[in-house]
């Protein structure tokens, strides 16, 4: 009988299974949180405060687990570690929760022994303290209780002569008059509160002052109940993912976007650009939080800065999504190309070079993880021949097992290599949308010798895919007007590609282009010999084309019967053909008019 | 008071009604029933004769009418009428009904007076036309009851001697063992009466004659519960009608297609491919009694023929579907090429000349017929107008309405103009195609200049649409190599078509692989100038790509920008543009894995 394994040997099983999951795919939220759990269980703060760190470090705009970080910290007294833990995060995530957090750190270490009543110094400091949170997250509709608890501060202080006491009715009715122009959560009540209070004070100049403010005020409660219309239906209490594009993500999307665009139209009618523009940007801020690791959000922020026509805020947005999201194209493309147009060519250079080099690493990277899934997949299946103690007279019963172990083992391994083979594909397109766009670049800033040097390094490259081949083609034709150049080109790709038909169709284009008759139908001929017919349909379709459009009917009926012979599906047949043939770009009368 | 009309008059309105309405439409069933029905009524024997004549000129195929005229004209013992009318529906509509109405017309004009027996001339004639009708439609499932009436009519023979008495016995035989091989409504029934009759006359032999025949009989009675599968469903008692592609006639046309296949897979083993042709000319023939007007019924008649190497009879099918059809681009197109493949090529000269001519015509007798509309419109107009008896000093609410009336006048005609033009441009386009077949056809048999004389003729249409031009153009620089005749066809085009973005989009690509960067920009700017923002949306996405891939960044970025001022709506945005630049032939990654 087996020995019961100890809890604590069942539970490290557990742990690992866990630690493997987000090693595997970081963002494995449900992993995470069972970790973050199992190490609060431990109670162990070392061994708390790395999981956090570890935590924080996949999803460092959790307004949840800072806080959550942060209570620990302080439920220990570390007021040294919490103070850095704000360093850090603060400005990052502009949540109203963690800086209501902060706020309520400032409040009680500045607030004197119980009871004892606050000394001047540590007002000023909290009173500091409200006016920077304010200045941060005071625009957030949740800000509300912020403001309130501010004026109530504000109201609080003692003063001493009239001096003073004014001084405390301008600094109150300042906080008032800002609070009340926010589309705030609690602003209408903010209003009453401000209207009693001035009328309190004097119904004469109250009347002045609530005029000057009234009409702002109904804009700010108008705004906010606009406002809600996107954020009742937006979801924060998420970590930031990257985007699996399920419908409830393109909903919450779109949900943001609208309500960045709403905001984008002034709903506050506050006439003054920067006003506008720091709304706006807090906004983005806020989408950050949760769609962190959607690129048009980054992107939309950049545009946003480039149309009020600052450049440099807005390659700097680009900049933090390229550090969070580096293969990002969308995000790479649109910097190197504002680093090109504001001549800064090295950093355009540099975007190139290092989308390149992470676009390679991944796919080796996803190359490594494959193999140690297969080896790991035969190992185990060695083992499990070995434990199954053969002797060289093996009885067909356990030969038949082997064998269907082996076509299990092959199985899974196929299964590894096809979805490697669809993700390095995927990268590798994109890998080859990058050199297109470097190639590009460098002929415009550095001559076409330039974009030619990069076409050989493209060359070189592992998962370089045709398109660049094509593209340096086309360039060399129609920027350095040589055909020649252009044909060697796309010979070279037929080297690599001849089992391509993208790749036949785009070089039959160019052969075709040049009136290059003799290598048009060597090509065609070459192609349709070795291709399987299953790849050879277009190949197909095009000499049928070209044969109608310039050659004899001759040739015509007989690529027409070569190619029913050679597809050989019930779809492809004589009719078919004729009525392929019997079109001219759009005009399809027969199909459109003569057939059912 | 009006006086009250009289029937007759209330009769002739409505008649006129019905006359103007087969006159617009020649196909409208309806009020052909209700004109037949209203000659019959008259009993007016020249009447109903013209009526019928003129409902058989466009309907030629419908058997039920075929029968009533001869019902007609039976009637009233006119025997060579019934005779020219035999020799003029019989070959051409192989109706069973219409048969074995012959048959009866046979028997009875052949059969003695009433009860006295028929004289052996009689007899032969009878057999004779029993043995006519069998070999045109002995075939159909529905022939069965004259196989049993030809066999009881074999059997009331009186013989009067055994060599007689044998030769009675063998025409019966050779008449049951056709029949039971056909999948025959009553197949079973024959074979049962057959499997008697031998038996009847000797067991010995019976084995023997059934034996020959039992594995036969066996494949025609599972294909007649085959057929059945098609033929249940098909409508037949309707007459031929232009398809309007409803549901109901395309799941008629596919059973008729599926039925068709089903025959020409020999479903009855016969191992004999000319009785397996004239089974499926049978059916094909069957299919025209109710598709006559459906072009691919002709074309895949003819396409068989052609695949058993008869060619003189696809010839003469594609022409009969001609005959019909005159502006069938299948029909013709096919011909014109089989034509030119036997080298008869003033046929298929006379073939394209016919359509464009055809062509041609109808697109003036559709002209006609709208202005006439207008005319009419215009003509009622004003009579309302004098009826309202104007004088100088008319009234707000009169001038109302003329206004409103005047408006509703202006809505007619811009209805009736659209159609029109809806219709023109569709016969326009099919013209085009014509024109375009023609020039290869031309070329192709008499080299380039004869094609070139065409594209002069083509050019002085009045409906050619751009798509010539493009043709010759693209056929002068591919076939003579000439691209400065290419270049000059395509500006010929440009004096034409300068505001059809299809056209100039087909120009600019011209000049773009020509190198041509001078008048590629030129053309660009020029369109650009002109054209209005709603159609010039594919010139900008061009002049985008084009800029893109060959030009410098100012120049693509100024492109963006125009691009989108110019086209003002919200989905053509900085995004939008970015995105279609950030994108190579079938790699669009951005789109695909970056954004929501």
């Amino acid at each position: 009988q087996h020995p019961q394994p100890t809890m604590s040997t069942k539970a490290t099983i557990r742990k690992e299974r866990y630690e493997s999951r987000v090693k595997e795919n970081k963002y494995d939220i449900e992993a995470w949180t069972w970790l973050i759990n199992e190490a609060q269980q431990t109670g162990d703060l070392e061994v708390i405060r790395d999981m956090y760190e570890r935590f924080l470090n996949v999803f460092p705009t959790s307004p949840k687990h800072w806080l959550a970080y942060l209570e620990l910290e302080l439920k220990y007294s570390n007021f040294n570690e919490v103070e850095a833990l704000f360093t850090r995060c603060l400005k990052t995530v502009l949540s109203v929760d963690l800086w209501k957090f902060y706020l309520g750190y400032i409040r009680r270490i500045n607030s004197g022994e119980s009871g004892s009543s606050v000394t001047p110094e540590a007002r000023a400091i909290i009173e500091k303290a409200y006016e920077y949170v304010l200045s941060n997250v005071g625009i957030d509709k949740d800000a509300g209780p912020i403001w309130a608890d501010y004026i109530y501060f504000l109201k609080s202080a003692e003063t001493s002569n009239t001096w003073e006491e004014q001084r405390k009715m301008d600094s109150m009715r300042r906080a008032y008059q800002k609070a009340v122009t926010i589309p705030l959560n609690n602003v209408e009540h903010l209003w009453k509160e401000y209207d009693q209070w001035e009328n309190n004070l004097n119904r004469l100049t109250a009347k002045k002052f609530l005029g000057e403010k009234s009409s702002a005020y109904m804009t700010a409660r108008t705004a906010l109940r606009e406002m809600r219309l996107f954020t009742d239906n937006i979801n924060t209490n998420v970590v930031s993912l990257p985007p699996k594009w399920t419908a409830n993500e393109l909903a919450q999307l779109d949900l943001w976007k609208n309500y960045i665009q709403w905001e984008k139209s002034d709903p506050l009618q506050l006439e003054d650009d920067t006003a506008v523009m720091d709304r706006v940007a807090y906004t983005y801020q806020q989408a950050f939080l949760v769609l962190r690791l959607y690129p048009e959000i980054w992107y939309s922020f950049a545009s946003y800065y480039l149309e009020l026509n600052k450049p440099e805020k807005s390659l700097s947005i680009l900049k933090q999504g390229i550090e969070i999201m580096p293969t990002s194209l969308l995000l790479n493309f649109s910097y190197a190309e504002l680093c090109e147009s504001r001549r800064q060519l090295d950093d355009a250079r540099q975007a190139y070079d290092q989308l390149v080099t992470t676009l390679d690493k991944n796919i080796e990277d996803l190359k490594a993880t494959a193999k140690q899934q297969i080896d790991k997949l035969h190992e185990e299946a060695e083992a499990e021949r070995a434990s199954l103690n053969l002797s060289d007279d093996i009885d067909g019963e356990v030969r038949e097992q082997l064998r269907s172990r082996e076509k299990h083992v092959k199985k899974e391994q196929d299964a590894i290599e096809k979805k490697l083979n669809d993700q390095v594909d995927v990268i590798a397109r994109g890998g080859s949308l990058v050199w297109i766009n470097y190639m590009r670049f460098a002929r415009r800033t550095d001559g076409i010798k330039s974009a030619r040097a990069l076409f050989s390094r493209a060359r070189k490259a592992a998962n370089c895919t045709y398109h660049v081949y094509v593209s340096d083609a086309l360039m060399e034709y129609h920027n350095s007007k040589d055909a020649v150049i252009a044909g060697k080109v796309f010979s070279l790709g037929q080297k690599s590609f001849a089992d391509n038909p993208d790749f036949v169709c785009e070089y039959l284009d160019f052969l075709i282009e040049m009136n290059d008759d003799n290598n048009t139908r060597a090509l065609f001929e070459r192609t349709l010999a070795t291709m399987p017919a299953e790849k050879a349909g277009p190949i197909w379709l095009k000499f049928l084309d070209y044969e109608n459009k310039y050659g004899d009917l001759a040739s015509i009926q007989s690529v027409e019967k070569r190619r029913i012979e050679a597809m050989a599906t019930p779809s492809v047949n004589t009719m078919e053909s004729f009525l392929k043939r019997q079109s001219y770009l759009d005009v399809r009368n027969i199909e459109d008019h003569e057939l059912g």
